[in-house]
Order: structure tokens, then C-alpha cells, then sequence
């Protein structure tokens, strides 16, 4: 098998759809100068950007404020050592226009965790990759 | 239900035996100034590092020799809004040593991709943390 036989590029288009169906996601981002990683739950606006709800005073809200992150989904099977990953790169920020953080609170992604206030962070998907594993799991290449 | 109830700190131990039992990992690092991350089949070592195989001229091991990293598993069901994560941040290193290379060419990770020639990368669990949620999902507190 070759490398072109496991690996597939997806368009954007594939990748907004499997992030659409996938429950939980990955931030990726720095603290304290070093690489840091938070799962979270997540959900795709209108404009295909990633929207979490978190806590206003979250070590994750003072972090990626106006940052560039990376956000990641992915699904693999073991067995078959197949599957998808999904990244998104793009600027966090949390939004703070009363009308839209109104709009987000009907319509957009709730907290797993019960908050006492909530804050929504959206990050822009100014790029989008992602590629499917057809028999082979994503070692670098 | 209070934060409190929904969250608790795993200790290194049970990080680790959470870590052996998962298939993939993500290893979170930066490319070219931006987060990146990419998921990829993994082992431990016997002193608890996290081994990787993959090419020696993946982009990958061009990125992280030699850089600190971090390195995340996690597993979680979307109904119950329950699971855990752990993060391992160390170190990263190729594997130069020829008796080494050779020891873990026998006992360590298997490329889930066809490889011409396999590069083992090692990243020391210098810190180990990890949290299991018990009703609710790892938003940021």
C-alpha cells in the first residue's frame, strides 16, 4: 500500500462536515510558553466557524483571547486503522456584542458543565485541513 | 452539580494506565509560528515515555526533535457527558542510539503506515496531568 493509497486529502467542504457530526474537539494553543491542549464540546456556526461555551473566567478564555489556535476533531478505528482528522487554524476570540453572545445563548453550543454565566468563544476558520485514513493511521508523512 | 463533582484529577498512575489502554494520541506542537497538532498511534515505554514511529523525514520529526511538546489522549461518551484526558507535556527526541533504535524497532511502536524506514520519537513525561469528568465535559474551569 502506498502512501497515496492511505491518505486523502479532504476539501473544506468534507471537513466542515465530519467537524459538524463530531461531539467533542481539541483546542490547541499555548500557555505559559507551552503547547496546551483542552478538550471541549463544540458546535459550527453559520460561517463554518468553531463556537465553544465556557466559563468567562476560564484559564481557557484569558489564553486564546485574540490568538491564533488550532482546533481539532478527529475518528479512528483501531482495528481497521482507518478513520478522519480534522484542524482548523484561526483566530479565538470571545465574543462580547450583547446581540450575537444573545443569539449564541439560543442557538449556540451548550456548556456539558452547568455555568453560572457563559462565555462564547468563536474561532474563525481561516484554514481548514483534514484527511482520511483509509487503512493506514495519520503517522507524519 | 458543582465543579467539583464533575471534574477530578487523575495522579500520574492512573494518567499512565489510562494512556496505555488508548490507541491514538495527538501530539501538539507548532509549525511555522501556529499551533498544530496531529494524531498518531503510540506506545509507552517502560519508563513512561510516549513512543511514536514514523518516517525520518516527516515533517513531524523536522518539527519537534528536540522541542518541548505535548502529547493528548482522551476518550469520552457524548451521552453520559463523561470520560477523561490526559496530557503528557516533555521533550521530544528522535532516537539515535543504534541499540536503542534496535530495541524499539522490537518492542516499540508499529507504524499503522507502510514505512521504508522507521524514525522513533520519544517524548519524556516530564508532566503529567490528566482528569476524568464525571457528568460533563472538559469546558475550561
Amino acid at each position: 500500500m502506498s502512501l497515496n493509497d492511505a491518505f486523502r486529502a479532504l476539501d473544506r467542504q468534507e471537513c466542515l462536515r465530519l467537524l459538524a457530526k463530531a461531539p467533542v474537539g481539541r483546542v490547541v494553543y499555548t500557555r505559559q510558553a507551552l503547547p496546551a491542549v483542552l478538550p471541549v464540546n463544540f458546535s459550527l456556526d453559520t460561517d463554518a466557524s468553531v463556537l465553544l461555551c465556557t466559563s468567562p473566567g476560564s484559564d481557557l478564555v484569558a489564553a486564546i483571547d485574540d490568538v491564533v489556535v488550532a482546533f481539532e476533531a478527529d475518528e479512528f478505528d483501531a482495528v481497521a486503522r482507518s478513520g478522519w482528522s480534522v484542524v482548523v487554524t484561526g483566530r479565538a476570540t470571545v465574543v462580547t456584542d450583547p446581540a450575537e453572545h444573545e443569539r449564541l445563548a439560543r442557538t449556540g453550543p451548550r456548556s456539558w458543565m452547568p455555568l453560572h454565566d457563559a462565555a462564547f468563544v468563536r474561532i474563525e476558520s481561516e484554514m481548514v485541513t483534514g484527511r482520511e485514513l483509509r487503512g493506514a493511521l495519520g503517522v507524519a508523512h
